[in-house]
Protein backbone atom coordinates (compact mmCIF):
# COMPACT_ATOMS: atom_id res chain seq x y z
CA UNK A 1 0.00 0.00 0.00
CA UNK A 2 1.11 3.48 -1.03
CA UNK A 3 1.75 5.85 2.10
CA UNK A 4 1.67 9.28 1.91
CA UNK A 5 2.42 11.79 4.74
CA UNK A 6 0.95 15.52 4.14
CA UNK A 7 3.74 17.34 6.39
CA UNK A 8 3.29 20.82 7.85
CA UNK A 9 6.41 22.46 7.76
CA UNK A 10 5.80 25.97 9.52
CA UNK A 11 5.36 29.45 7.71
CA UNK A 12 9.03 30.19 6.44
CA UNK A 13 11.24 29.39 9.51
CA UNK A 14 12.89 25.93 8.56
CA UNK A 15 14.08 25.71 12.69
CA UNK A 16 9.97 25.27 13.30
CA UNK A 17 9.77 21.93 11.61
CA UNK A 18 9.13 19.37 14.33
CA UNK A 19 10.51 16.64 15.24
CA UNK A 20 7.86 14.76 14.11
CA UNK A 21 8.33 16.26 10.97
CA UNK A 22 11.95 15.66 10.66
CA UNK A 23 11.23 11.94 11.06
CA UNK A 24 8.26 11.95 8.58
CA UNK A 25 10.29 13.54 6.18
CA UNK A 26 13.75 11.01 6.89
CA UNK A 27 11.36 8.11 6.01
CA UNK A 28 9.93 9.27 2.94
CA UNK A 29 10.90 8.41 -0.73
CA UNK A 30 9.56 10.44 -2.94
CA UNK A 31 8.88 14.35 -2.53
CA UNK A 32 5.96 16.17 -4.56
CA UNK A 33 6.35 19.54 -4.87
CA UNK A 34 3.84 21.65 -6.92
CA UNK A 35 5.76 24.72 -8.33
CA UNK A 36 3.56 27.84 -8.47
CA UNK A 37 5.68 29.83 -10.69
CA UNK A 38 8.46 32.04 -10.54
CA UNK A 39 6.62 34.40 -8.10
CA UNK A 40 6.45 32.00 -5.16
CA UNK A 41 9.71 30.21 -6.11
CA UNK A 42 11.40 31.56 -2.95
CA UNK A 43 8.68 29.21 -1.79
CA UNK A 44 9.52 26.26 -3.12
CA UNK A 45 13.66 26.92 -2.12
CA UNK A 46 12.82 27.43 1.05
CA UNK A 47 11.31 23.60 0.82
CA UNK A 48 14.05 22.27 -1.05
CA UNK A 49 16.80 23.48 1.65
CA UNK A 50 14.59 21.97 4.35
CA UNK A 51 15.43 18.56 2.58
CA UNK A 52 18.85 19.26 2.30
CA UNK A 53 19.58 20.18 5.92
CA UNK A 54 17.60 17.25 7.09
CA UNK A 55 18.03 14.46 4.33
CA UNK A 56 21.74 13.28 2.67
CA UNK A 57 21.75 13.84 -0.65
CA UNK A 58 20.94 10.27 -2.98
CA UNK A 59 18.11 9.40 -0.38
CA UNK A 60 15.51 10.57 -1.97
CA UNK A 61 13.61 11.63 -4.92
CA UNK A 62 11.99 14.73 -5.96
CA UNK A 63 9.02 15.56 -8.26
CA UNK A 64 8.10 18.72 -9.44
CA UNK A 65 4.90 19.48 -11.59
CA UNK A 66 3.74 22.41 -12.12
CA UNK A 67 0.84 23.78 -10.35
CA UNK A 68 -2.23 24.19 -12.60
CA UNK A 69 -2.88 28.06 -12.79
CA UNK A 70 -5.93 29.65 -11.41
CA UNK A 71 -8.63 31.36 -13.19
CA UNK A 72 -7.83 34.90 -11.95
CA UNK A 73 -9.88 36.00 -14.74
CA UNK A 74 -12.93 35.22 -12.36
CA UNK A 75 -11.87 38.04 -9.83
CA UNK A 76 -9.01 38.86 -7.66
CA UNK A 77 -6.14 36.48 -5.62
CA UNK A 78 -8.01 33.94 -3.60
CA UNK A 79 -11.22 31.40 -3.69
CA UNK A 80 -12.36 32.68 -7.20
CA UNK A 81 -15.43 30.94 -7.81
CA UNK A 82 -13.18 28.67 -10.08
CA UNK A 83 -11.55 27.26 -6.97
CA UNK A 84 -13.88 24.31 -7.25
CA UNK A 85 -12.29 23.71 -10.83
CA UNK A 86 -9.06 24.70 -9.47
CA UNK A 87 -8.77 22.14 -6.93
CA UNK A 88 -9.73 19.14 -9.43
CA UNK A 89 -7.38 20.12 -11.84
CA UNK A 90 -4.47 20.22 -9.03
CA UNK A 91 -6.00 16.67 -8.03
CA UNK A 92 -5.92 15.25 -11.98
CA UNK A 93 -1.84 16.09 -11.23
CA UNK A 94 -1.32 15.01 -8.11
CA UNK A 95 -3.29 11.71 -9.41
CA UNK A 96 -0.67 11.06 -11.78
CA UNK A 97 2.21 11.85 -9.86
CA UNK A 98 1.20 9.57 -7.23
CA UNK A 99 0.20 6.83 -9.37
CA UNK A 100 3.59 7.68 -11.63
CA UNK A 101 6.33 8.39 -9.46
CA UNK A 102 5.38 6.58 -5.71
CA UNK A 103 5.69 2.69 -6.27
CA UNK A 104 3.64 0.07 -4.34
CA UNK A 105 5.73 -0.12 -1.16
CA UNK A 106 7.17 3.50 -0.90
CA UNK A 107 6.48 6.48 1.11
CA UNK A 108 5.55 9.52 -0.68
CA UNK A 109 5.32 13.73 0.98
CA UNK A 110 3.30 16.99 0.65
CA UNK A 111 5.30 19.22 2.17
CA UNK A 112 2.43 22.44 3.08
CA UNK A 113 3.23 25.70 3.99
CA UNK A 114 2.53 26.30 7.96
CA UNK A 115 -0.45 23.79 9.28
CA UNK A 116 -2.38 22.17 7.03
CA UNK A 117 -5.83 22.68 8.65
CA UNK A 118 -5.74 26.15 7.53
CA UNK A 119 -6.57 27.66 4.41
CA UNK A 120 -4.73 24.54 2.11
CA UNK A 121 -6.10 22.40 -0.38
CA UNK A 122 -4.25 19.68 -0.30
CA UNK A 123 -6.05 17.29 1.91
CA UNK A 124 -9.21 18.25 -0.35
CA UNK A 125 -7.40 16.85 -3.29
CA UNK A 126 -5.63 13.68 -1.46
CA UNK A 127 -9.87 12.96 -0.53
CA UNK A 128 -10.91 14.02 -4.03
CA UNK A 129 -8.81 11.50 -5.23
CA UNK A 130 -9.01 8.65 -3.40
CA UNK A 131 -13.14 9.20 -3.95
CA UNK A 132 -12.19 9.07 -7.61
CA UNK A 133 -10.46 4.94 -7.03
CA UNK A 134 -7.76 4.91 -9.25
CA UNK A 135 -5.32 4.96 -6.92
CA UNK A 136 -5.26 4.19 -3.63
CA UNK A 137 -3.23 4.97 -0.31
CA UNK A 138 -3.26 5.51 3.32
CA UNK A 139 -2.47 9.23 4.37
CA UNK A 140 -1.32 10.83 7.46
CA UNK A 141 -1.27 14.33 8.74
CA UNK A 142 1.84 15.79 10.52
CA UNK A 143 0.81 19.21 11.92
CA UNK A 144 2.97 22.42 11.38
CA UNK A 145 3.20 25.68 12.96
CA UNK A 146 0.53 28.38 11.60
CA UNK A 147 1.47 31.43 10.35
CA UNK A 148 -0.99 32.46 12.59
CA UNK A 149 0.92 31.07 15.31
CA UNK A 150 3.85 32.32 14.25
CA UNK A 151 2.69 35.79 14.05
CA UNK A 152 1.12 35.58 17.60
CA UNK A 153 4.96 34.28 18.91
CA UNK A 154 6.74 37.13 17.10
CA UNK A 155 4.04 40.01 18.61
CA UNK A 156 4.83 38.13 21.99
CA UNK A 157 0.68 38.26 22.26
CA UNK A 158 -2.39 35.72 22.68
CA UNK A 159 -4.55 35.32 19.91
CA UNK A 160 -7.65 35.31 22.25
CA UNK A 161 -8.33 37.77 25.11
CA UNK A 162 -9.12 35.56 28.66
CA UNK A 163 -12.24 33.77 27.83
CA UNK A 164 -12.87 35.09 24.86
CA UNK A 165 -13.23 33.91 20.95
CA UNK A 166 -11.24 34.57 18.23
CA UNK A 167 -12.00 34.30 14.62
CA UNK A 168 -9.50 33.52 11.66
CA UNK A 169 -10.66 34.26 8.43
CA UNK A 170 -9.79 35.67 4.99
CA UNK A 171 -9.63 39.67 3.64
CA UNK A 172 -12.19 38.65 1.10
CA UNK A 173 -14.35 37.93 4.36
CA UNK A 174 -13.37 40.88 6.22
CA UNK A 175 -14.38 43.06 2.78
CA UNK A 176 -17.90 42.02 3.57
CA UNK A 177 -17.44 43.71 7.12
CA UNK A 178 -16.18 42.99 10.93
CA UNK A 179 -16.86 39.33 11.79
CA UNK A 180 -19.75 39.19 14.03
CA UNK A 181 -19.21 37.30 17.48
CA UNK A 182 -15.54 37.73 17.80
CA UNK A 183 -13.61 41.11 18.64
CA UNK A 184 -9.94 39.10 17.30
CA UNK A 185 -10.05 38.28 14.44
CA UNK A 186 -7.01 37.15 12.63
CA UNK A 187 -7.07 37.75 8.59
CA UNK A 188 -5.21 35.86 6.02
CA UNK A 189 -5.03 35.68 1.78
CA UNK A 190 -5.51 39.08 1.63
CA UNK A 191 -4.27 41.16 -1.23
CA UNK A 192 -6.03 44.37 -0.74
CA UNK A 193 -5.17 45.31 3.04
CA UNK A 194 -8.52 45.36 3.84
CA UNK A 195 -7.77 46.70 7.68
CA UNK A 196 -7.40 49.91 6.23
CA UNK A 197 -11.75 50.12 6.20
CA UNK A 198 -11.24 50.31 10.12
CA UNK A 199 -9.31 52.47 10.54
CA UNK A 200 -11.47 54.90 12.24
CA UNK A 201 -12.92 52.30 14.77
CA UNK A 202 -10.41 51.53 18.14
CA UNK A 203 -8.56 48.68 16.88
CA UNK A 204 -5.17 47.41 17.55
CA UNK A 205 -3.13 45.73 14.88
CA UNK A 206 -0.59 43.44 14.80
CA UNK A 207 0.83 42.92 11.25
CA UNK A 208 3.78 40.51 9.93
CA UNK A 209 5.06 39.68 6.76
CA UNK A 210 7.17 36.89 5.12
CA UNK A 211 6.96 35.86 9.08
CA UNK A 212 9.89 34.06 9.94
CA UNK A 213 12.14 34.66 7.20
CA UNK A 214 15.28 37.04 6.96
CA UNK A 215 12.58 38.99 5.33
CA UNK A 216 10.07 40.15 7.81
CA UNK A 217 8.51 42.65 8.76
CA UNK A 218 6.57 43.62 12.00
CA UNK A 219 4.71 46.01 12.80
CA UNK A 220 1.95 46.38 15.53
CA UNK A 221 -0.18 49.39 17.27
CA UNK A 222 -3.45 51.06 17.01
CA UNK A 223 -5.01 50.66 13.58
CA UNK A 224 -5.70 54.19 12.79
CA UNK A 225 -1.53 54.86 13.49
CA UNK A 226 -0.55 51.76 12.28
CA UNK A 227 -2.80 51.39 8.68
CA UNK A 228 -0.72 53.83 6.61
CA UNK A 229 2.76 52.18 7.63
CA UNK A 230 1.89 48.94 6.98
CA UNK A 231 0.44 50.31 3.39
CA UNK A 232 4.18 51.93 2.77
CA UNK A 233 5.98 48.74 3.64
CA UNK A 234 3.57 46.35 2.44
CA UNK A 235 3.83 48.33 -1.39
CA UNK A 236 7.93 48.81 -0.78
CA UNK A 237 8.09 45.14 0.20
CA UNK A 238 6.49 43.75 -2.31
CA UNK A 239 7.59 46.18 -5.82
CA UNK A 240 11.19 44.63 -3.85
CA UNK A 241 10.65 41.13 -3.66
CA UNK A 242 7.94 40.60 -6.35
CA UNK A 243 5.45 39.38 -3.95
CA UNK A 244 4.59 38.93 -0.30
CA UNK A 245 2.68 37.17 2.45
CA UNK A 246 0.90 38.82 5.18
CA UNK A 247 -0.96 37.88 8.34
CA UNK A 248 -2.36 40.21 10.64
CA UNK A 249 -4.62 40.03 13.83
CA UNK A 250 -7.16 42.92 14.52
CA UNK A 251 -8.17 43.17 18.53
CA UNK A 252 -11.18 45.36 18.84
CA UNK A 253 -11.58 46.98 21.65
CA UNK A 254 -14.84 45.85 23.35
CA UNK A 255 -16.44 49.31 23.90
CA UNK A 256 -16.15 50.93 20.66
CA UNK A 257 -19.03 52.86 19.49
CA UNK A 258 -21.38 50.62 17.42
CA UNK A 259 -20.79 48.34 19.16
CA UNK A 260 -22.82 47.04 22.87
CA UNK A 261 -20.34 46.38 25.25
CA UNK A 262 -20.69 43.07 26.64
CA UNK B 1 20.25 41.39 31.74
CA UNK B 2 18.06 37.77 32.38
CA UNK B 3 16.46 36.67 29.28
CA UNK B 4 13.24 33.91 29.09
CA UNK B 5 11.67 31.60 26.68
CA UNK B 6 8.60 31.10 27.11
CA UNK B 7 8.48 27.65 24.87
CA UNK B 8 5.30 26.30 23.70
CA UNK B 9 5.63 22.28 23.66
CA UNK B 10 2.66 21.01 21.30
CA UNK B 11 -0.13 19.29 23.37
CA UNK B 12 0.67 16.14 24.23
CA UNK B 13 3.42 14.43 22.20
CA UNK B 14 6.60 15.17 22.33
CA UNK B 15 7.65 14.58 19.13
CA UNK B 16 5.37 17.86 18.44
CA UNK B 17 8.35 20.00 19.55
CA UNK B 18 9.56 22.10 16.97
CA UNK B 19 13.46 22.33 16.67
CA UNK B 20 13.79 26.10 17.58
CA UNK B 21 12.27 24.80 20.96
CA UNK B 22 15.00 22.52 21.38
CA UNK B 23 17.69 24.83 20.64
CA UNK B 24 15.59 27.21 23.30
CA UNK B 25 15.47 24.33 25.56
CA UNK B 26 19.15 23.98 25.44
CA UNK B 27 20.00 27.39 25.61
CA UNK B 28 18.07 27.26 28.69
CA UNK B 29 19.86 27.68 32.97
CA UNK B 30 16.44 27.46 34.77
CA UNK B 31 13.28 26.08 33.90
CA UNK B 32 10.18 26.80 36.05
CA UNK B 33 7.54 24.78 36.62
CA UNK B 34 4.12 25.68 38.04
CA UNK B 35 2.25 22.25 39.46
CA UNK B 36 -1.46 22.13 39.79
CA UNK B 37 -1.29 19.59 42.26
CA UNK B 38 -1.51 15.58 41.64
CA UNK B 39 -4.74 16.05 39.15
CA UNK B 40 -2.60 17.47 36.49
CA UNK B 41 0.48 15.40 37.23
CA UNK B 42 0.78 13.59 34.47
CA UNK B 43 1.13 17.11 32.44
CA UNK B 44 3.97 17.97 34.30
CA UNK B 45 5.56 14.40 34.11
CA UNK B 46 5.08 15.25 30.41
CA UNK B 47 7.66 18.31 30.42
CA UNK B 48 10.05 16.50 32.59
CA UNK B 49 10.35 13.99 30.15
CA UNK B 50 10.61 16.16 27.08
CA UNK B 51 13.87 17.87 29.52
CA UNK B 52 15.20 14.30 30.12
CA UNK B 53 14.86 13.11 26.35
CA UNK B 54 16.62 16.82 25.06
CA UNK B 55 19.01 17.97 28.00
CA UNK B 56 21.69 15.56 29.38
CA UNK B 57 21.21 15.34 33.13
CA UNK B 58 23.10 18.28 35.63
CA UNK B 59 23.56 20.53 32.42
CA UNK B 60 19.65 22.45 34.08
CA UNK B 61 18.00 23.74 37.22
CA UNK B 62 14.41 22.60 36.93
CA UNK B 63 12.28 25.37 39.88
CA UNK B 64 9.08 23.79 40.89
CA UNK B 65 6.20 25.92 42.69
CA UNK B 66 2.96 25.23 43.75
CA UNK B 67 0.37 27.13 41.20
CA UNK B 68 -1.54 29.05 43.40
CA UNK B 69 -5.29 27.43 43.49
CA UNK B 70 -7.85 29.13 41.56
CA UNK B 71 -11.21 29.96 43.18
CA UNK B 72 -13.33 27.77 41.64
CA UNK B 73 -16.24 28.19 44.47
CA UNK B 74 -16.94 30.95 42.18
CA UNK B 75 -18.45 28.79 39.48
CA UNK B 76 -17.43 26.24 37.23
CA UNK B 77 -13.82 25.03 36.00
CA UNK B 78 -12.45 28.08 33.61
CA UNK B 79 -12.28 31.83 33.46
CA UNK B 80 -14.31 32.42 36.65
CA UNK B 81 -14.75 36.07 37.95
CA UNK B 82 -11.99 35.50 39.94
CA UNK B 83 -9.52 34.57 36.96
CA UNK B 84 -8.02 38.61 37.33
CA UNK B 85 -6.97 38.24 41.31
CA UNK B 86 -5.57 34.36 39.83
CA UNK B 87 -3.51 35.83 37.21
CA UNK B 88 -2.42 38.39 39.59
CA UNK B 89 -1.61 35.33 42.00
CA UNK B 90 0.61 33.83 39.90
CA UNK B 91 2.24 36.48 38.94
CA UNK B 92 3.56 36.94 42.10
CA UNK B 93 4.68 33.42 42.45
CA UNK B 94 6.42 33.95 39.04
CA UNK B 95 7.98 37.26 39.84
CA UNK B 96 9.64 35.44 43.12
CA UNK B 97 10.59 32.84 41.08
CA UNK B 98 12.39 35.01 38.35
CA UNK B 99 13.74 37.16 40.97
CA UNK B 100 15.24 34.70 43.46
CA UNK B 101 16.15 31.65 40.99
CA UNK B 102 17.69 33.28 37.75
CA UNK B 103 21.12 35.16 37.78
CA UNK B 104 21.07 38.43 36.21
CA UNK B 105 22.96 36.45 33.31
CA UNK B 106 21.13 33.58 32.73
CA UNK B 107 18.51 32.06 30.98
CA UNK B 108 14.90 30.95 32.26
CA UNK B 109 12.03 29.18 30.42
CA UNK B 110 8.62 28.52 31.10
CA UNK B 111 7.43 25.11 29.12
CA UNK B 112 3.60 26.32 28.05
CA UNK B 113 1.41 23.61 26.94
CA UNK B 114 0.24 23.60 23.21
CA UNK B 115 0.94 27.24 21.64
CA UNK B 116 1.68 30.04 23.99
CA UNK B 117 -0.96 32.17 22.16
CA UNK B 118 -4.39 30.43 23.07
CA UNK B 119 -5.99 30.10 25.41
CA UNK B 120 -3.01 30.51 28.28
CA UNK B 121 -1.85 33.22 30.82
CA UNK B 122 1.99 32.88 30.47
CA UNK B 123 1.87 35.84 28.33
CA UNK B 124 -0.62 38.19 30.56
CA UNK B 125 1.66 36.96 33.49
CA UNK B 126 5.26 37.93 31.72
CA UNK B 127 3.75 41.63 31.37
CA UNK B 128 2.43 41.93 34.46
CA UNK B 129 5.50 41.67 35.87
CA UNK B 130 7.44 43.97 33.49
CA UNK B 131 4.88 46.37 34.31
CA UNK B 132 5.13 46.60 38.72
CA UNK B 133 8.49 47.33 37.49
CA UNK B 134 10.59 45.21 40.76
CA UNK B 135 12.19 42.83 38.05
CA UNK B 136 13.79 43.12 34.67
CA UNK B 137 14.28 40.62 31.76
CA UNK B 138 13.63 40.34 27.74
CA UNK B 139 11.52 37.32 26.96
CA UNK B 140 10.74 35.59 23.67
CA UNK B 141 8.03 33.10 22.55
CA UNK B 142 8.75 30.37 20.75
CA UNK B 143 5.43 29.13 18.97
CA UNK B 144 4.42 25.31 19.62
CA UNK B 145 2.13 22.77 18.11
CA UNK B 146 -1.65 23.57 19.68
CA UNK B 147 -4.28 21.46 20.61
CA UNK B 148 -6.36 23.07 18.03
CA UNK B 149 -3.73 21.91 14.94
CA UNK B 150 -2.86 18.71 16.67
CA UNK B 151 -7.07 17.76 16.55
CA UNK B 152 -7.22 18.59 12.52
CA UNK B 153 -4.61 16.60 12.18
CA UNK B 154 -5.26 13.49 13.95
CA UNK B 155 -8.75 13.76 12.17
CA UNK B 156 -7.07 14.75 8.88
CA UNK B 157 -9.31 17.64 8.24
CA UNK B 158 -9.10 21.38 7.71
CA UNK B 159 -10.16 23.96 10.47
CA UNK B 160 -11.99 25.90 7.81
CA UNK B 161 -13.86 25.25 4.87
CA UNK B 162 -12.73 26.72 0.94
CA UNK B 163 -12.55 30.17 1.78
CA UNK B 164 -14.64 30.82 5.05
CA UNK B 165 -13.76 31.51 8.73
CA UNK B 166 -13.17 29.22 11.74
CA UNK B 167 -13.79 30.69 15.26
CA UNK B 168 -11.99 29.18 18.34
CA UNK B 169 -13.66 29.50 21.59
CA UNK B 170 -14.25 28.28 24.77
CA UNK B 171 -17.32 25.74 26.50
CA UNK B 172 -19.02 28.62 28.17
CA UNK B 173 -19.02 30.47 25.31
CA UNK B 174 -20.72 28.08 23.35
CA UNK B 175 -23.20 27.70 26.11
CA UNK B 176 -24.43 31.33 25.16
CA UNK B 177 -25.28 30.39 21.81
CA UNK B 178 -23.66 29.15 18.36
CA UNK B 179 -21.44 31.41 17.42
CA UNK B 180 -22.18 34.13 15.01
CA UNK B 181 -20.83 34.52 11.90
CA UNK B 182 -18.78 31.23 11.59
CA UNK B 183 -20.24 27.48 10.72
CA UNK B 184 -16.78 26.62 11.71
CA UNK B 185 -16.24 26.42 15.60
CA UNK B 186 -13.28 25.02 17.77
CA UNK B 187 -14.20 24.60 21.38
CA UNK B 188 -11.44 24.55 24.23
CA UNK B 189 -12.14 24.30 28.27
CA UNK B 190 -15.57 22.83 27.88
CA UNK B 191 -15.94 20.97 31.20
CA UNK B 192 -19.52 20.28 29.83
CA UNK B 193 -19.88 18.85 27.00
CA UNK B 194 -21.22 21.53 25.81
CA UNK B 195 -21.77 19.69 21.78
CA UNK B 196 -24.85 17.93 23.78
CA UNK B 197 -27.19 21.10 23.50
CA UNK B 198 -26.94 21.29 19.24
CA UNK B 199 -27.35 17.85 18.72
CA UNK B 200 -30.83 18.21 16.58
CA UNK B 201 -28.63 20.90 14.37
CA UNK B 202 -27.15 19.34 11.02
CA UNK B 203 -23.24 19.11 12.71
CA UNK B 204 -20.57 17.54 12.13
CA UNK B 205 -17.98 16.59 15.24
CA UNK B 206 -14.30 15.89 15.44
CA UNK B 207 -13.42 15.41 19.10
CA UNK B 208 -10.49 14.64 20.54
CA UNK B 209 -9.29 13.65 24.00
CA UNK B 210 -5.71 13.21 25.44
CA UNK B 211 -4.59 14.11 21.74
CA UNK B 212 -1.14 13.38 21.32
CA UNK B 213 -0.60 10.82 24.12
CA UNK B 214 -0.92 7.02 24.35
CA UNK B 215 -4.72 7.74 25.82
CA UNK B 216 -5.57 9.69 23.12
CA UNK B 217 -9.20 9.01 22.06
CA UNK B 218 -10.74 10.37 18.73
CA UNK B 219 -14.55 10.39 17.71
CA UNK B 220 -15.88 12.03 15.06
CA UNK B 221 -19.51 11.64 12.79
CA UNK B 222 -22.91 13.36 12.91
CA UNK B 223 -23.09 15.04 15.96
CA UNK B 224 -26.58 13.37 16.42
CA UNK B 225 -25.08 10.02 16.53
CA UNK B 226 -21.98 10.76 17.89
CA UNK B 227 -23.17 13.35 20.88
CA UNK B 228 -24.11 9.63 22.87
CA UNK B 229 -20.31 7.72 22.64
CA UNK B 230 -18.52 10.78 23.59
CA UNK B 231 -20.69 11.50 26.44
CA UNK B 232 -19.84 7.71 27.52
CA UNK B 233 -16.06 7.65 26.52
CA UNK B 234 -15.55 11.28 28.09
CA UNK B 235 -16.74 9.99 31.60
CA UNK B 236 -15.19 6.57 30.96
CA UNK B 237 -12.12 7.97 30.85
CA UNK B 238 -12.48 11.14 33.02
CA UNK B 239 -12.82 8.33 35.65
CA UNK B 240 -10.24 6.30 34.90
CA UNK B 241 -7.64 9.14 34.73
CA UNK B 242 -9.03 11.26 37.26
CA UNK B 243 -8.58 14.36 34.54
CA UNK B 244 -9.33 15.11 30.99
CA UNK B 245 -8.34 17.14 28.07
CA UNK B 246 -10.69 17.44 25.09
CA UNK B 247 -11.35 19.77 22.12
CA UNK B 248 -13.35 19.35 19.24
CA UNK B 249 -14.31 20.88 15.94
CA UNK B 250 -18.34 21.30 15.30
CA UNK B 251 -18.60 22.04 11.43
CA UNK B 252 -22.20 23.13 10.47
CA UNK B 253 -23.84 22.76 7.74
CA UNK B 254 -24.53 25.77 5.80
CA UNK B 255 -28.37 24.90 4.36
CA UNK B 256 -29.25 24.05 8.47
CA UNK B 257 -32.81 25.10 9.24
CA UNK B 258 -32.70 28.18 10.90
CA UNK B 259 -29.88 29.79 9.22
CA UNK B 260 -30.14 31.06 6.03
CA UNK B 261 -28.13 29.33 2.99
CA UNK B 262 -24.64 32.11 2.15
C1 LIG C 1 -2.97 29.66 1.37
S1 LIG C 1 -2.75 30.33 2.96
C2 LIG C 1 -1.82 29.04 3.74
C3 LIG C 1 -1.70 29.19 5.22
C4 LIG C 1 -0.81 28.14 5.86
N1 LIG C 1 -1.38 26.81 5.74
C5 LIG C 1 -0.51 28.47 7.31
O1 LIG C 1 -0.77 27.62 8.18
O2 LIG C 1 0.04 29.53 7.58
C6 LIG C 1 -1.57 31.60 2.65
C7 LIG C 1 -1.70 32.76 3.63
O3 LIG C 1 -1.00 32.45 4.82
C8 LIG C 1 -0.42 33.60 5.36
N2 LIG C 1 1.04 33.35 5.48
C9 LIG C 1 1.68 32.20 5.20
N3 LIG C 1 2.99 32.29 5.48
C10 LIG C 1 3.18 33.54 5.95
C11 LIG C 1 4.33 34.23 6.44
N4 LIG C 1 5.54 33.66 6.47
N5 LIG C 1 4.16 35.51 6.86
C12 LIG C 1 2.95 36.09 6.84
N6 LIG C 1 1.85 35.49 6.39
C13 LIG C 1 1.95 34.21 5.97
C14 LIG C 1 -0.77 34.76 4.45
O4 LIG C 1 -1.94 35.37 4.97
C15 LIG C 1 -1.08 34.06 3.15
O5 LIG C 1 -2.00 34.80 2.39
C1 LIG D 1 -5.81 26.27 29.07
S1 LIG D 1 -6.12 25.67 27.45
C2 LIG D 1 -4.50 25.63 26.81
C3 LIG D 1 -4.46 25.39 25.32
C4 LIG D 1 -3.04 25.27 24.79
N1 LIG D 1 -2.30 26.52 24.92
C5 LIG D 1 -3.03 24.79 23.34
O1 LIG D 1 -2.46 25.46 22.48
O2 LIG D 1 -3.59 23.71 23.07
C6 LIG D 1 -6.50 23.98 27.82
C7 LIG D 1 -7.45 23.38 26.80
O3 LIG D 1 -6.72 22.96 25.67
C8 LIG D 1 -7.27 21.80 25.13
N2 LIG D 1 -6.22 20.75 25.10
C9 LIG D 1 -4.93 20.91 25.44
N3 LIG D 1 -4.24 19.79 25.24
C10 LIG D 1 -5.10 18.88 24.75
C11 LIG D 1 -4.97 17.53 24.32
N4 LIG D 1 -3.80 16.88 24.37
N5 LIG D 1 -6.07 16.91 23.84
C12 LIG D 1 -7.25 17.55 23.78
N6 LIG D 1 -7.42 18.82 24.17
C13 LIG D 1 -6.36 19.49 24.65
C14 LIG D 1 -8.47 21.43 25.97
O4 LIG D 1 -9.62 22.00 25.36
C15 LIG D 1 -8.17 22.13 27.26
O5 LIG D 1 -9.36 22.46 27.95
Amino acid sequence: MRRIHVIGIGAGDPDQLTLQAVRALKSTNVFFILDKGEVKSDLVRLRRDILDTHLPKGTYRLVEARDPERDRAAGGTAYSPAVGDWRSARADVCERLIAQELGEDESGAFLVWGDPSLYDSTLGILEEILDRGTVTFSYEVVPGISSVSALAARHRTGLNRVGRPVQITTGRRLADGFPEGADDVVVMLDAHQTFRRYADQDIDIYWGAYIGTPDEILVSGPLAEAAERIGRLRAEARERKGWIMDTYLLRRHPRDPGRPAE
